[in-house]
């Protein structure tokens, strides 16, 4: 398959719109990936902004369009939805499966510099820049980005957005890994992807790169109060909150009562974040 | 686990209220199962009236929660909604787990009469009357209930509607087996769980009861056109439509273009079965 096709390989009409997944070959990450895309009624007939949405561990494309029921809003505001995979797929490297936090389901949206894993695992520049010309080049797109997340996605949307200022008109995030050079899950996936310095973590995390860079994007996060990764020290709100006071970047962060990790915590207030990302698109 | 008894599995604040697993041990199928409710943030000071909903082939308790959407207009409206599996479980018939039609996930929500089906296989019984039994007993519910379902469960939905007047205030389905004693998946079914006498089949098909019966019920269907179970002829909604016409039953079927037979088809319309049962359930 040439680098710039895309296979529809399943469509679903979903709130007068369209679910699609495509398949296609990468050449960044060197291998064929899926992503799915929901494309509300109005690109029938117009071209129409893209949030992007990145998953957590463990998850594929599937995982946000069948359960954080978005699509209805994102129909109702005009926004196309866009779910990249969360990991090169199809490489079976050494190991690559046998964890559900390193690997395959694990990329952190990272350029990984430490072989074997340099060889496919830049889910970074898959994210920023092949799969945003893949889609400009044939969906009814109009080049207006935001882009948002939930735990390692949120982490990736994060630092997306804050490693390329003006590419995205907003960002938000659920439940992100906020500080991941400071917790478990992100010193084993940057040892592994980056190396064990240190110093090469820090372009990669969230709350060093507002305290070295800053940000003139304001951010909105949710953060569910019972998420058993909060209480484990994974997600580290505090410390994005701490370097965005710090750097005079707004933040909103909204600590909610009673919520867990789940997909019902994205479904309770995803509406709110299409809603804080569409008057951006706009 | 005495037969009375609830044992809470899990919970997820969603929408203000909380998505509850519960396992108990059900007398009539012989057998532990699992059920899930949604519980609206009205249910914390008040009774509540609930929709009872019927999942399709291979599902569990746990599809339409995750995959439908529902929650936030069910928060809306002060409706709980209750999810029970679709067969017995952990019976290990034999050949019970051959096929995804008939067997474990394919209860078709009857009473067998055959063995060795007939000594778990009463779906019906446990879905019309132990269950709301149970939930009457320990959810804060105010006896007052609606019920639908998709596929399979459609299927259960108008049969325990139509063979019980005055227990549910309204019904409805998406893509509903609306006539499984002229479908191959009803006939496969009915004669394995009923026996090989037709006979036995027409007080468990909706086009059969409503055409013998009626009912004073108004009937609210969805059908995606472009359901290939439809195209195979699974489904027969033109039954069900001659069936309420010749008895004068109020039938609100609706052809939807261009869907299909997945969540994002009932996720598409299931505010509007939510709305007109919370109309009913007042």
């Amino acid at each position: 398959m040439p680098s710039d096709a895309l296979e529809l390989i399943a469509e679903n009409r979903s709130f007068g719109g369209w679910h699609r997944r495509y398949r296609h070959r990468s050449a960044v990450l060197d291998c064929e990936m899926i992503f799915a895309v929901y494309l509300p009624p109005q690109a029938e007939s117009t071209r129409v902004p893209a949030l992007w949405w990145l998953s957590g561990l463990t998850c594929t494309d599937e995982n946000f369009m069948q359960k954080a029921g978005a699509h209805g809003v994102a129909a109702e505001l005009g926004v196309a939805i866009i779910a990249p995979d969360t990991s090169p797929r199809g490489t079976d490297l050494p190991g690559e499966h046998d964890r559900y936090d390193f690997g395959s389901g694990a990329g952190f949206y990272v350029n990984a510099t430490q072989a074997p894993w340099n060889a496919h695992y830049r889910m970074y520049d898959y994210v920023t820049e092949e799969l945003p010309a893949l889609v400009g080049e044939h969906l009814p797109l109009n080049g207006r980005h935001a882009i948002s997340g939930h735990s390692m996605g949120g982490h990736g949307a994060l630092v997306c957005a804050l490693r390329n200022p003006g590419q995205y008109t907003s960002v938000s995030a659920f439940a992100p890994i906020a500080n991941p050079t400071q917790c478990a899950w992100g010193q084993k996936a940057f040892s592994g992807y980056l190396g064990d310095d240190p110093a090469a973590w820090t372009a990669w995390d969230a709350s060093e790169l507002i305290r070295e860079h800053g940000s003139e994007l304001s951010l909105l996060v949710d953060q569910g109060e019972a998420d058993n990764f909060l209480a484990d020290g994974q997600l580290r709100p505090e410390a994005l909150e701490t370097a965005c006071r710090e750097a005079g970047v707004p933040l909103t962060l909204r600590r909610q009562p009673g919520y867990d990790h789940s997909y019902f915590f994205i479904a309770t207030f995803i509406a709110d974040h299409l809603r804080h990302h569409a008057a951006a698109l706009r």
